[in-house]
């Protein structure tokens, strides 16, 4: 066994500071372990007292009658390090630190933190300010939390990683109340050793976790993580995360709240997606949709039954889904009439969606027919159950036809508890249906079911290794000329250019050009030209040189110097603008794509993808980053429009994404902006570009 | 008394069809009546028994010993209408009709709640379809929901009107369990005939009741809605509306559900934006919303503090407040040091928000003063208290803290509990701090008590009256031309232009106009001209001549017709294109206003406004239009672009508003697309335009 596998199922635990008083937070693990039904070795340390209850106190460490697997050390911050020191020197596989005083508390506290470290040496360490781990598999509670004084906690499929300590009682508290059953919960909190990742790849291998949940402040070390997922992935179970972080203020809290710093949200979500990571957008959808999955059903489409015997709630919940972006149609004729050979009267609204039963409902054999006949329609990919105020006075009677049912059909099967009922709810989710109070949990619930359904990402699929020589690179900022001619070395083409210094030489490459044309200022320093009156546009060969003497004078009035050169360009008609560029922050480095214009602007129309650990993006990830733009129809013919060369526009993203990869840290900032896409079979045409590159030394 | 409030407070109630068996659901009425201690008369009618408990049980209304206030209606739809015949025979104020099987079952079912209607002549009628109403106030409840089979229904601010009877004990429910006070509850459904404005205007005035809360499925009458919803803010009484049908899914569910029509859902959020009525996006915002405001507390900012004792829910908090536009500063220097006086040791995080205790925030006088200093502390607007773990095992350590702190500042306090802790939860709500489960349930109710102050809407004062003489309009369809002769007629200009029919009459139209021009066919008929070739922009008068040609030749080959007359138009540079039209629904007629061009078309960057009763727009309503918009930054100044002419777009809309006014009904279809706004000084210019009018008769 290794020491994590130690850690989360010890033989014998020490509990080191453990108190008497089980009303004290120290007092508590001892009280807890025991309560819930460890079946190892507790050896309680305190010198203070000689027994604990039953158990024999130790003094100290040294006087411990066995190498304990795992260390549970209540100390303060200020003691907490030569405990460690000691169960180190002990072979203990683990210590769990509880103080608080550490990296989260400035500098004098990230010492202590590495102190801490050095003390355990080889040893593992949880936390330090963790409030420890939970195993509900093997009924191991190695925690201080309150939220353990409960007696019921059921055990399930759910493995939960969560970051910050706090949240662990949140969510074990609302699980237990919701009847969803856990494997295990961990609370990593600074992670000073052991984080994240290392307890993914553990749930990953775990038999008892069928789906993993993930409580995330900032991810400290992206590769490891994007490995660990993988493996989960592989396993089959689907991983859920809620990353906190969403605004500004989120993400400032969290730094506080852990002492790391944080990658942007955008980049989260980049990240997410690619690995098939399932975003919960809400603290509440952490719980609501590792429920829905760990049920084991397949969402196979988006087309919904409601059944219900009261006529509103269906209505929420039609309505929810709607939002959603998913389906309620109607019955077919087939079902319909299934539906009608239940009853009789003319009360039944069967043809409709909700499909309300209305007070016949309460009568077990048509809830059972109903159930099995929307649960073998082919018209519906899967079924929502209302529990009405009726299911309140006899919940059996919804749990009994639904169990009976459960088995004919794999396609999900959900509840709606409609009044206050959460005894109602927890009994249908412990039995597999899994409940919510809320129609947008509904809704959320069936769209995790969905996005688990999906092909794993294609993504990390790397194209062909390409190499493009760069042995001769230039260093620092590059003027638009040069910067062009980079991008033009890994494929992406540019608008046809001329350097020239005077009137007369801009005349003549103008002529030589033709067509229409745009007259820049060249410089390796100025990357925002146009506010200093250094671009014109819709020049012929006949005004470019005077225009070129009046801009050298605008330029020098603006900059205090006049400039040397310019760049003459064919002016690119008839495209789509866009921008192509970079992104780097601490998750990792992202290629950019947005529309480009102010309108597309001021809506932020863009989307990223990170690029996987070696290489660039795949073609089917540039046509997906397309797809993800609202503007999209933009390039596809909206309203009469040509369609855009989208063929030439995936290529250069992925040359764009190919240079990123090669080019790795020396390529400090890159952007095309814009990118022009000329209509289909024209191909694109970089118009403008901006590259700092540090040397290649580093 | 009027009848409503007869039907609402009854001194005395009888309960036609009532079963002497209180398991039955018709027999629930006079058992809920007993339980819930209503002090009038009661009297049950069914001839099969001679009494249902201590009560006497009279054989039929007829023998009833005086007339009861109120007719409580269990029977089913084939027998209801003559028990409401003899209800309203004897004088009874009201009847309440529990059947379903009327109007939201088609035909046969519309016949039949004619037919009741009929019967109940100058009775009032709540229902049919509905589960009644529970007056919560004076403990009289005239329902046979089973949600009201528990012991424990605050009584409390919030009075309830929902046009579905199922959602009734949902709402009922939900609240109870929360602490959330209740004062009445009345489900309309069918509303034949009482309906949701009566019960607003009742509760507007109902001493009682200090929150009105709607669920609506149709406002069948919006200009009753209207003025019921003036009382209630009159009264200084916030309206919270929870509007089914966001989605197309649950609009056509609502239909089907009571058989009403339902204008579309943007014209819903701008009828309650002007009128000032708080929309709930989901239906737990329908509690969550009401629950704060009833604690009558004012919001006068957006700064928020959070205090807690555990880091990961202030976090929580925090982010969501972000999303939801609030902000979280930290504590000023004064603020900060008050709390840094209350306690000591490095723990102390107290120069951050959320602001956190750790567990020193366990201690009465902490946690006291901590509430003290920030309810004081000119940093902050409102006060979010986390309830964590500890306040599970100790749930009064909160409760009474705040208790004792509330008096001293109206600053809004809620709280969000951390854990599973549903007890908790209900305390402070009852006690006055209300609170949430959810971080963006927490955001919601400051959202909601943010719109609760802000002023009263200003779109009802109609502008001055104005009248334009349209005594000799021409109808049907008009021709572009005479479209913006019309939009001209109400003050908004057009671009100058001249009709022609043949190329020289264009070339001679071309050089008096100047500039470059526009070409488009002239046709009553063909409202999209460009789609076959009847538009040509950016000509000259060298060129117009033979464009015209071409363009007779090209629509001909589309149409099959000839065209013969051509509007040449002064083209429009510089300026900004919008869409100003007429949206018509069930709720009324509203002016609509949308960023013209392909990428905010793709966006639907469009605002609606409802129009007043009399009247156009107002100016202020005209001008919160255009920052409705998200590209109002382009009409702005955006990006250097030129600022427009704002003052002559509030004109135009304002115009546009009161054509729409003083035509009505007449008016059957109105857009100007596009209207040009051009810079500062230089006004608009309506540049092509559709007009439908119906004749003057009708």
């Amino acid at each position: 066994m290794n020491a994590i596998a130690r850690l989360i199922r010890p033989r014998s635990i020490a509990v080191i500071g453990a108190s008497a008083d089980p009303g004290k937070t120290s007092g508590r693990p001892v009280s807890f372990l025991q309560k819930h039904g460890f079946a190892g070795e507790i050896y309680p340390v305190n010198p203070k007292v000689d027994r604990i209850g039953d158990l024999i106190c130790y003094p100290d460490i040294a006087a411990l009658p066995a190498v304990p697997d795992v260390g549970l050390v209540l100390l303060g911050a200020e003691r907490a390090h030569v405990a460690v020191r000691e169960l180190a020197r002990r072979g203990a596989a683990a210590a769990i630190v509880l103080a608080s005083g550490y990296a989260e508390n400035g500098e004098e506290g990230g010492r202590r933190q590495h102190e801490l470290l050095e003390a355990a040496g080889a040893m593992r360490i949880l936390g330090p300010n963790t409030i420890g781990l939970v195993n509900l598999t093997d009924k191991i509670v190695l925690s201080a939390s309150g939220a353990l004084a409960t007696d019921h906690l059921p055990a399930g499929p759910v493995g939960l990683v969560s970051q910050s300590g706090g949240i662990l009682g949140a969510l074990l508290s609302r699980a237990a109340a919701r009847g969803i059953g856990l494997s295990k919960l961990i609370s990593t909190s600074n992670e000073a050793d052991l984080e994240l990742s290392d307890f993914i790849e553990y749930l990953a291998a775990d038999d008892a976790t069928k789906v993993i949940a993930l409580y995330v402040e900032a991810i400290r070390h992206p590769d490891r993580f994007r490995e660990a997922v993988q493996k989960a992935r592989q396993a089959g179970k689907p991983v859920v995360a809620f990353k906190i972080g969403r605004s500004e203020a989120g993400a400032q809290a969290a730094v506080s709240h852990t002492g790391a710093l944080a990658g942007s949200d955008r980049m989260y979500d980049a990240l997410f997606r690619q690995l098939g990571v399932i975003r919960a957008r809400t603290f509440e959808e952490l719980l609501d949709i590792p429920a829905a999955l760990a049920a084991g059903r397949k969402l196979g489409g988006k087309r919904v039954a409601i059944l219900t015997s009261t006529g509103g709630a269906g209505t929420i919940v039609s309505d929810s889904l709607g939002v959603a972006g998913f389906e309620t149609p109607a019955p077919d004729a087939e079902t319909a009439a299934q539906l009608r050979s239940l009853q009789s009267g003319f009360h039944a609204n069967l043809d409709r969606n909700p499909i309300d039963l209305t007070l016949a409902g309460l009568q077990p054999e048509i809830l059972r027919g109903a159930i099995r006949t929307l649960l073998a329609s082919s018209s519906y990919d899967a079924l929502i159950i209302i529990a009405g105020s009726s299911a309140v006075g006899t919940p059996a009677l919804l749990a009994d036809a639904i169990r009976d049912c459960l088995a004919m059909s794999d396609k999900p099967v959900i509840a709606y508890v409609s009044p206050h009922a959460p005894e109602v709810g927890a009994v249908l989710t412990a039995r597999g249906v899994p409940a919510y109070t809320s129609a947008e949990s509904c809704a959320s619930a069936l769209s995790g079911l969905l996005q688990a359904a999906e092909s794993p990402p294609s993504d990390m699929a790397t194209c062909a290794e390409r190499q493009v020589d760069t042995s001769d690179l230039p260093t620092g900022s590059l003027d638009e000329s040069k910067a062009k001619a980079l991008f033009a070395r890994f494929g992406i083409p540019a608008a046809a250019e001329r350097i020239v210094e005077t009137a007369a030489q801009a005349e003549a490459a103008a002529r030589a050009l033709g067509g229409r044309l745009v007259l820049k200022i060249l410089s390796a320093e100025i990357t925002h030209k146009s506010d200093i009156g250094g671009v014109a546009v819709n020049l012929t060969p006949e005004t470019i040189g005077d225009r070129l003497t009046t801009m050298a004078i605008d330029v020098e009035a603006a900059t205090g110097r006049r400039p040397r050169r310019f760049l003459v360009q064919a002016m690119v008609s008839g495209g789509t603008e866009l921008i192509l560029g970079l992104h780097r922050d601490p998750l990792g480095t992202a290629v950019l794509l947005g529309m480009g214009g102010v309108t597309a602007e001021l809506f932020n129309d863009t989307t990223m993808r990170l690029l996987p650990p070696t290489g660039g993006l795949s073609r089917a990830e540039a046509r997906a980053m397309l797809h993800d733009l609202i503007t999209w129809p933009l390039l596809d013919g909206f309203r009469g429009r040509p369609k855009a060369d989208v063929e030439a526009l995936v290529s250069a993203i992925v040359d764009f994404s190919f240079m990123a990869a090669q080019l790795g840290d020396r390529l400090i900032e890159a952007e095309i902006n814009p990118v022009f896409v000329l209509p289909e079979g024209q191909g694109v045409c970089a118009a403008d570009g901006v590259v700092v590159l540090a040397s290649a030394g580093g």
